[in-house]
């Protein structure tokens, strides 16, 4: 996506040739016209989906608008903390490990959440390591439902996340794919 | 909004007659297409607005939606914990309590996001002590932007939120409000 590529160039901030950081327009403040855009974006490379799967927080404004391509089907949340008011004994877990963070956590859905006949597309703001993506396609494995893919926003292809997914048969799409940071600098795969 | 109101009757789960559970349509799975009512209700209720400010996470998909009714403004939503690439100097700051949760946290907004010219409206799913709102509205207070008002999608009016936001001048506008649990079931308000 020319426009998402312009825009990370124009207000994305690198550190250490290894953060991008891009909270002026992603997952701070979210510029919600690039909103719209992107979603279209990545409901134009998948088919058939009636449910929209992401992890709090940053993947959640994403999830949305992709969903409002897709007939405004559903969009449910992994949570990553516990809640005073959920039944454990009718979640889905997994482990996951996040990349900017350095920490674990468990993410979890409710059971009643994912159920046959749902198509799920994973969408989230980031593809790194790919753990988030892994961890939640391990919930919807055991839940019994199909995964069609996996949607991101801007993907580091250097740090293996879309190999890892892939090698479990998970079609992947990027809007913005960043194979190397070259003094601070984004250098894009070309499309 | 009659529509909230039945589906709450419906869906929605009272525990203890003092939590409400909404997360099947909600705050862990979404019904989008409620959602853009909630949203179209929300942004009939304001003017002017051209920023749209809330609280991680669960406001997040509700004020992309009232953002969408206002030429697609952005949204900028506070962050509940410290990343590791934040600025610290250049945030506001300020406590807020969890009702549900009974946790105390820091949120924070980069002083970026809130700049001359912005009127604010805050959008959250709950309001019920108000504790969210009021720190939002110090946070916007203190960057000196004007603030609209506050809109939720659910208010529990007996935990006095609405009070204590409009003591301070801040317009409250509400999808449902209950005045009351009995006997696990609410009670609106009628409008």
């Amino acid at each position: 996506m020319k426009i998402l590529e312009e825009r990370i160039l124009k207000d994305g901030v690198i550190l250490n040739n290894e953060i991008l950081k891009v909270d002026s327009f992603i997952n701070h403040q979210i510029d919600v016209k690039l909103l719209r855009d992107i979603s279209a974006y990545i409901s134009a490379h998948f088919k058939g989906v009636n449910k929209i799967v992401t992890i709090e927080t940053s993947g959640i404004p994403f999830a949305l608008g992709v969903a409002q391509q897709f007939d405004d089907c559903p969009v449910v949340f992994a949570k990553k903390s516990k809640s005073a008011i959920v039944d454990e004994n009718n979640i889905y877990t997994a482990e996951v490990k996040s990349f900017t963070r350095k920490t674990t956590s468990t993410i979890s859905i409710d059971k009643r959440f994912l159920s046959k006949g749902d198509k799920v597309l994973i969408v989230d703001d980031f593809l790194a390591e790919g753990n988030a993506g892994l961890a939640l396609a391990s919930i919807i494995k055991e839940a019994g439902v199909e995964l069609v893919g996996f949607a991101t926003v801007i993907e580091k292809v250097f740090q293996g996340g879309r190999e890892r997914l892939e090698r479990q048969g998970i079609k992947v799409v990027a809007c913005a794919s960043i194979e190397a940071f070259i003094d601070n600098k984004p250098v894009f795969v070309e499309k």
